[in-house]
Order: C-alpha cells, then structure tokens, then sequence
C-alpha cells in the first residue's frame, strides 16, 4: 500500500528554465523579429506567440542539439526538489518530450543528471499522456493537460506569465510549501 | 471516463528480441565463455546467468551505441501490436530504461519509430516504476514487478525461458488473442 504522497514534477517551464533558455538563443539568433521576453509570453506554445513566418525556426531551435541541456534551471528548482525528498515525499519528474525527440529525449536525462543527481535520472517519467501516470499532485505550467483519463492528481499550476488565466491551485518555488500543506 | 482496454506492452524481451541481439552480440565478441543460448537462459538479467567475472563485458554490450536500436522484433510482435489498434484497443509501450541512459533511451525511440512507425512514438512511456502508470493490463517479460504502489493492471507474463516458474496469465504473439478474451 501506498500512503506517501506521491508529487510529480514537470521539467519545462517548471525545473528547467524553458523561457530563458528560448528567449537567450533567439537572441542570439540574430532574427529580424527581436523575440519576446519571457515575461511578456502569452501563449503555452512558443510557436503560437510568434508570427507565423517564424515558426518552423521556432521548432527548429527546440529540436536542435544541445538545446534542452544547456537549458538554465528555474530559480529555487533544485532546492525545492531536495527539499521535498528530505520531506519523505514521494517525487518524480514527469515529462512529456517533443515528437522531435532525437536531442530532446537523452537531453532530459542529462539534464536531471547534470542538475538534480543520479537519483532523480531514476525518478524520471517520460510521457505524452499524463493523465496515464498515478499521483497525487502534479505541478506543471500548462494551462490545461488532457489524456484518455480522468487524472488520479491535482494539477497544481506552477506559475508562469502564460498561465495566469488559469484559476485553482498556483505555485511558484517560493511558496510551493505553504500550497502544499493547504491541500 | 475511459472505457476503451487500455494495455501497457513491455518492450525489452516481448516487442524488440533483447536476448537473441545480446546473444548473437556476445558469439560476435569472440569471448572465452560461448555464451547462454536465448533457450537456455533461467535469470532475467542476462549478467545474473553468465559467470560472475562476465559481468562488465555483459553490461559493456547492454550499453552500447547502437545495441538497443539494432535489435530484431520478436516474431509476430509489429503485426500483434497494429492488430490491437485496428481492435480499437489502447496500446503503449510501457518500458524501463537502463540506469546507464546514454544509448538506451534514445534507441528505444528510434527503434519504436523504425519498426512500428510514428504513431507509436507517442505512445511511448519511460518509467522506472511500471506501478504508477494506469492500465488494464501489462505484457511483461519480467516475472516480478514491483514499485511504490499496488498496479491498477494485470500482469499477463510474456512467455520466455526465464520466466517459466511463474504462474498466473502468460501470453506469446501466437496466443495473445485468446489469453485476452479469457480475461
């Protein structure tokens, strides 16, 4: 039987600094479009703020190598996820990979390795589908996650600017203590 | 709600030919020891059934470039998996990757991609703990498996050598529609 709480933790948007690490390498990019800053982003896809000419450069800055491991990790991410093991809480990090998967699937494992430690490489969850995973919470910056089922967890919005339309259950890793113990 | 069969299918040992790729690998290595025929295998990890001082030369293969994404189906597995689409079933491949992630991971994907195509990539889910994820039932190889929870699936065993000494449901790729039925 189980009857420790079982969190899980998205990656993008919630460990690893997806915003950051996108608006940086657009930048960088040298684009005609200067790009927007994260904290001006609306939309839970990239792909859908910018116009539409740039989208497939866009996809091909996520799809490219190097790109998900190099992201830089979310303030207080790392000391929140220690923090929650020496709490006895049950974590794992669930995570849904692009359909271009060939850099972004082992780059998610290197990522935890790289930030979080071997033991967390065995905690990773990689899905589409999350609602097909058992837990009790799950902390993620999509506005809406849908699957075959009905989910077992508690969406527990971790906030970003794009998701702030959402009502219910809000996170950030400043707070995420006091949210957990109202629920 | 869900209503549709949803079937979690192992991948190592019931989709991909884990022990006829290690075998033939292994004759192919010109080792001391010939190796244990895919027929004569007890253990279900290969390195538990070769001698001890075999060990890292046995894990040495495992985690190979390319020893993961050169194994052959095991026959009648690409045909058995399409059929339970065209059924109206819900299949994914639910498989545990190797700690040493490097090679494996990504070579799941490809090898899911090249012998059951695209459509199956999405339904990929990576987990060291099957016991979280939601099904009705599970084809595994593995005689035992276990994790932090008791499984919403059936654990039907995929019928192999080593995994004889297990009662309950068994199933191989000639059966497998009749073992469901009986369910």
């Amino acid at each position: 039987m189980h009857f420790v709480m079982l969190i899980l933790v998205d990656q993008d948007g919630v460990l690893a600094d997806f915003e950051r690490g996108f608006y940086d390498t657009w930048r960088a990019g040298g684009h005609d479009f200067p790009g927007i800053e994260p904290a001006a982003r609306r939309c839970f896809y990239v792909r859908d703020d910018y116009p539409r000419e740039y989208r497939e450069k866009v996809d091909a800055i996520c799809a490219a190598k190097g790109f998900y491991l190099d992201l830089p990790p979310v303030e207080g991410a790392v000391a929140a996820m220690r923090a929650m093991l020496e709490m006895g809480l049950d974590v794992r990090i669930c995570t849904s990979p692009l359909q271009r998967y060939r850099h972004c699937v082992p780059e998610k494992y290197e990522w935890v390795e790289r930030h979080l430690g071997t033991e967390f490489v065995s905690r990773l969850i990689l899905t589409r589908d999350k609602t097909l995973v058992h837990g009790d919470i799950l902390v993620d910056d999509k506005p809406e996650i849908t699957g075959v089922r009905t989910p077992d967890w508690w969406h527990v919005v971790f906030d970003q600017p794009y998701n702030r339309h959402i009502g219910g259950a809000r996170a950030t890793w400043a707070d995420w203590q006091s949210v957990l113990l109202r629920l």
